[in-house]
């Protein structure tokens, strides 16, 4: 891994910069698929499929009987150990719902705010060569508790024309029954515009490859929002030595496993910790499965040394992670002063896996810096707030004179009308 | 105003039909602004002011000299105004503020949430006939209620390079310094990119007209976020016998006052008030300075007529109207099942222009259909979530191995190995 020690302020600018690409060369495919799926429905959704993922299917939905029968192949422990995750995020979700807010802003005035869940929201679950089902946990309870009443899961079949096993089960279990093997920017024009067989839904969840990522920024032309802007993800461990090196790099490589343009980085205020980490990478990785992934993406890691560890805190908030990792012994003022973060994860027995999995927290966030702005997926993803309010005619006797003369200001007579009609009606009475 | 009686659902779809344009025409317009200012900065801010608003500036930023003698000229009976209307936005914004959500998910599994300011947001207010300072307050309470760390805020200047009293006046008000003479899509390039004088945002704000609408959808490709996808306003009114016709043809005509594109819709289940009310708008119009363009509004706008509440519901509920008011006798029972509506006003003394100004609720709320998966501007949408989670060595004991099987799962082994490592050091303690 490459070294940079105590990099001045103006060289932050490049040691940030990441690596997405900008996917313009895709569009003129998205539009085409986009085309094709509104003037043939289904029709176009079959074809695509045959063209982009070499299947010929007889049927998009998936039925009832093949998620029997892909629940039973799914082994206990698995099915146990998705049990407990989702009740860890199911819990942590819940919590976030918010009451309804009742203000009365003045003597007659009522204003409130309630949130409701989204009617149809369309789930992308990556295929590939891994079964995301993690990725279903964290888009379907959010949903679940929000309360969405319809809730579409596309993923692309494999060669067989089946989904897997764990992610059809994993379904189930968070009550989708509305399943469709479809991958791409096929599945994103098929929910966005809908078809015969397709619900189209009014926003769009999921993580997904550049063709997902260039197809649902496609959508947003059309009636239909999106969770958030994609890119490739990132971590960075920030790390005193009370840290534990071999911990760090276990991290490190389970970022990089992700793909070779992953982000990794690696901040620290301890001199000798650049050296046991990178030891322990170098030993670790030699036994990864996935060890040709993780040596690509190790090409474009840093670690960078501060001596102050203020500089290294304004290094984190400059660069703004998707995930965070904090070992520092005042890690509570540390963690405190994070401005910018998708997700933090604090002291030594916290690896960015246990949000992946199963702590509660969401694995669904911002990256590309879009921290700065956005939220990764929670509760109010699945929600939108609508605003009331109920004036009295006392409270409008009140109110209205300050309608009428800001009404009349920006030039709005017949703003101001709808007040003084309503005033000269409650004088005359 | 055109009627229809007792439609039938596969007419509604046309029924509903909004006249928003699509402004693909603009885009390289766009393109060409953007790489302007990307390339040149202030100079281009400057030279495109020239071209478009037709006045050469010495300074983009307004001093403060400038603020402080606007605020001598503007009336104190509107200042007063102005202050109640604030005092109600804030109350009702700041109760918007949710706490901490913290949950032990299981034994040594902390996670919690916690949001932030989003620290620079650019607030855009649009020039044109009128000072729109009403928008100033909408979009700068909560702002400073969420605690942005700088707020901007762009607005073009009138031909002799000023911005209305008013206008920097509320600015001022709610605590805005940086302030910029600069409309249309230079600002909200400026505002995206950065430049020598405009600081570069993380989210943009406000209304405006295509130009500006196309700048901000524009801008999406850069690091920046919107508010919301614009469209021309919306209200639909929904009525029966309880409703004084006088008043819902003064709404109706507030509406139609904004813009020859403003949707206006009349739902009622009361056959008189088609006649009434259509006679309140032909007597109430002809007083109107702004008569031309709501004659114009009012030839796309509709009367409706259902005879079943329970249509009329549904109807409602398919338009999505961005301001929805209802005067009905069973209006509790009506407004509990609205599920898309941008802000809903009830009863015979709570006009639309109550919201637009002074009773709290927020003015900028999303058009076009967008209800069903946006909210309006509220205290969140200047703030972003981050997730926080400690496991202590005792919880990663007990969900470790939950972590462990859906990695395996997932394929991920170094997923995996950032558990076991820290799982074997344990067990050797």
């Amino acid at each position: 891994m490459q070294r940079f020690i105590n990099p001045s302020e103006e060289k932050w600018e490049t040691l940030c910069q990441r690596g997405s690409a900008s996917y313009t060369s895709l569009e003129p495919l998205a539009k085409e698929v986009f085309d094709e799926v509104s003037k043939k429905g289904d029709q176009a959704l079959y074809a695509f499929t045959e063209k982009f993922d070499k299947v010929t299917l007889k049927k998009l939905s998936v039925g009832a009987d093949e998620i029997e029968e892909a629940k039973v192949r799914v082994p206990q422990k698995l099915k146990s150990a998705i049990q407990k995750a989702k009740d860890n995020i199911h819990l942590f979700h819940r919590a976030q719902k918010t009451n309804e807010i009742k203000v009365e802003t003045q003597k007659g005035v009522n204003c409130w705010q309630k949130k409701l869940p989204i009617e149809k929201v369309g789930l992308y679950i990556p295929g590939g060569s891994a079964p995301l089902f993690s990725t279903v946990l964290m888009l379907a309870i959010p949903a679940q508790v929000a309360g969405c009443d319809k809730v579409v899961l596309c993923s692309p079949p494999d060669i067989n024309g089946k989904l897997p096993d764990v992610v059809l089960y994993t379904a189930d279990l968070c009550g989708i029954d509305t399943i469709f093997k479809l991958g791409g920017m096929q599945a994103i024009a098929g929910m966005t515009l809908g078809t015969e067989t397709l619900p189209k839904v009014d926003k769009l969840f999921g993580p997904g490859n550049q063709y997902v990522t260039v197809a649902k920024q496609w959508a947003t032309q059309y009636s239909v929002a999106i969770d958030m802007p994609a890119g490739p993800s990132e971590l960075m461990v920030v790390a005193d030595a009370s840290a534990d090196p071999a911990f760090v790099a276990s991290d490190l490589l389970s970022q990089a496993e992700h793909g070779p343009d992953s982000q990794v980085l690696f901040v620290t205020t301890d001199t000798k910790m650049m050296d046991r980490v990178d030891a322990e990478v170098d030993r670790q990785i030699t036994v990864l499965a996935r060890q040709d992934t993780a040596r690509e993406a190790l090409k474009n890691s840093k670690i960078i040394f501060f001596d102050q560890e203020e500089e290294a805190l304004k290094f984190t908030n400059f660069y703004g992670a998707e995930h965070l990792i904090v070992c520092l012994k005042n890690e509570d003022e540390f963690v405190d002063k994070i401005k910018h973060a998708g997700s933090v994860f604090i002291g030594n027995y916290t690896p960015e896996s246990a949000g992946d999995y199963a702590s509660g927290t969401n694995h669904t966030l911002p990256t590309n810096g879009y921290v700065r702005q956005y939220s990764g997926v929670n509760l109010d993803s699945f929600l939108k707030a609508i605003t009331y309010q109920k004036i009295s005619a006392k409270g409008l006797q009140e109110l209205g004179p300050v309608i009428e003369e800001m009404a009349n200001a920006e030039g709005l007579q017949a703003h101001k009308n709808a007040v003084t009609i309503r005033l000269n009606k409650l004088q005359n009475e």
